[in-house]
């Protein structure tokens, strides 16, 4: 369905909803430092066969809106680099942000600025950071969710991706009642953080729990007026930069910081709020490419087990992954496996793939041993 | 002693030797790239507090003999770095061969040039890829081998370490009977390949053994005519070139390629050739800086046991060796212990200190696959 307009009766009153789609792009990524840095967030990166994770979203995007109706929130030092990579988006769909704000107002600033130029608009905040497929599957999924923000005024859907493993690295959802009339919509009675590994093994054998994909759809104004009653102070202060637009270098820093998760959709599943939380289930691979060791899945390796793009000479070397930048500088290594080794013009990193959370320290003391500009 | 200058009598005859220092400061250091390259032998790195290892051996051979005789044999491609590092020596006292042919012909040609020119020359053929100290018990050492080549016009002295250690990386020398009259010269009965880690604890334990310097003293005549019977094609072209050195091109790249222990030495030790092999102790520090592993124990580690030259961050890194000779580019390593991580202009090294033989197929590999520019 490439348009998302659609018509309902509702008594006497005919409401046309317009679908949206708010591809969320911040996040330095500095867990793929050196490639990421302050000025190329890890969405913006071409590790995908020369495509970057931004791009990827936004073709997702097309299959559900046409470009007109994608918008893009990210930092306000990269819209140019967002520009470039998607010229297709009108330049008033670029919504840069003076600084990262943590997930609440990545969602709720742009949720405010669509309320405002359309009050019907249906809005799905879709994140850029994994590898998802197959599309088609996503679609579905997506469409289901729309029809069920579109049926119901106090739903806020969340997308819940179906989990393949126990995994550690993601929250989950605990599924409660189905919904009717939909394949898959189900209320949500909890949101979990990250569990531990036996956790996550009760929640996968249940089959009550899906990950929690961070990605939203609901009708604009259900999910602010959500917000008007948990947060009347960023739902004043969204609205307020809705309709003016200069006064955001000033007001932006000043909202509070928190994620969506804690500030809206965990207090409505606990019947906090005028509304409800209902998930859908999300039945594809999902790939999140956060750090190194996601990219070496992701990626997929050789013979040798090795990922290497570059100019690379590897030498008794298994379960690596070497990337060169600088065109003509060659990467060699010998005898050593499971190794991160990135060269970029400025900076060379080496860990390794079991440890590639200690890059986080890593680049906070670059930041203070060597200067921020290597960061 | 400053000259090696001395009278001696033998019947009615006065022979004034005169004692010269040859520097062998051939081979491309594979096991040290990409800091050294066919264009940069290790010899000529800057390694140790910004001075070359050949400028160490130079200022070495400064204490038994003048800047005008001593000796440099390298490759012809290094000419111009030694006259660099070296501005001291007479440009006529650099010989570059044209291509490696072992170290028989290092030691062979540069003995028929000092015989050519001085009959009476008495020559230490000394090594440049160890530190060595203390220098005055090098100094000793070398006193007491000249003046036993001085004496004995049979004898072939070669320099022997005083074992540390049961090491494995070295050849050893076994011990004969001592020489009367002087302090530590003993004949030297066997020559001995690198041995196993229990030959080489037996080779300790029993006194009788010493590591096998590489390095040499006789009289130059003395050494040609023993050539002239084990090797007498050799023997002749050296004489050739050392009368017609216009010849070198052609006649360099057609000797014999082989060692001068397997060629002469061990010949020797044998009965094989008119005269025998005499050992003199040399107790010294002996640190061969072969490969990183060598290198970390010569440049000396910090707290962490990391060894760092250049711009680095370390986070969480154990006994590692960083070089970065590129000004601003940034070496980060986190959570990896025991690697080697060397990044030039054009080639970055990743590899363990304790695999750093495999270094060696690692150039030959990367020759082949990325060009021999790099290597």
């Amino acid at each position: 369905m490439a348009s998302g307009s659609q018509e309902m009766t509702a008594g006497v009153t005919t409401i046309l909803f317009m679908r949206y789609v708010v591809i969320m792009a911040g996040g330095a990524g500095t867990r793929l430092w050196p490639l990421s840095r302050q000025g190329t967030p890890k969405q913006l990166l071409k590790l995908i066969g020369g495509v970057s994770l931004l791009r990827l979203a936004f073709e997702r995007a097309l299959r559900l809106v046409p470009a007109e109706r994608v918008i893009v929130v990210t930092g306000a030092a990269y819209l140019d680099e967002v520009r470039a990579d998607l010229p297709e988006i009108p330049p008033g769909n670029l919504l840069g942000e003076p600084e990262g704000r943590d997930s609440l107002n990545a969602v709720a600033w742009p949720a405010a600025v669509l309320s405002y130029r359309d009050p019907d608009a249906v809005v799905a905040h879709l994140t850029a950071d994994q590898l998802i497929e197959p599309i088609d599957a996503f679609v579905e999924a997506l469409d289901e969710a729309f029809a069920v923000a579109e049926s119901d005024a106090g739903a806020l859907v969340t997308l819940g991706v179906v989990p393949t493993s126990a995994h550690t690295g993601y929250g989950y959802l605990h599924r409660g009642e189905a919904l009717e009339g939909f394949p898959t919509a189900c209320a949500v009675t909890e949101f979990k953080e990250k569990p531990d590994a036996a956790t996550a093994s009760r929640y996968l054998g249940s089959g009550q729990y899906w990950w929690n994909a961070g990605m939203f759809v609901w009708r604009a104004h259900t999910f602010l007026d959500q917000l008007a009653v948990l947060d009347p102070a960023t739902h004043a202060a969204v609205l307020f930069l809705a309709a003016h637009p200069e006064a955001l270098p000033e007001v932006f820093p000043t909202l509070r910081k928190t994620s969506v998760d804690f500030a809206v959709m965990e207090p409505v599943s606990h019947g906090r709020g005028p509304g409800h939380v209902v998930a859908v289930a999300l039945r594809v691979g999902w790939r999140d490419v956060g750090g190194y060791a996601s990219l070496v899945e992701v990626l997929g390796a050789d013979g040798d087990g090795n990922v290497v793009d570059g100019l690379a000479v590897l030498n008794d070397a298994h379960g690596n992954l070497v990337i060169s930048t600088v065109p003509g500088h060659l990467l060699s290594l010998a005898g050593v496996s499971g190794m991160v080794v990135v060269h970029t013009p400025d900076a060379t990193l080496v860990t390794t793939l079991a440890d590639t959370e200690g890059i986080k320290s890593l680049v906070g003391q670059v930041a203070a041993a060597a200067g921020t500009r290597y960061v």
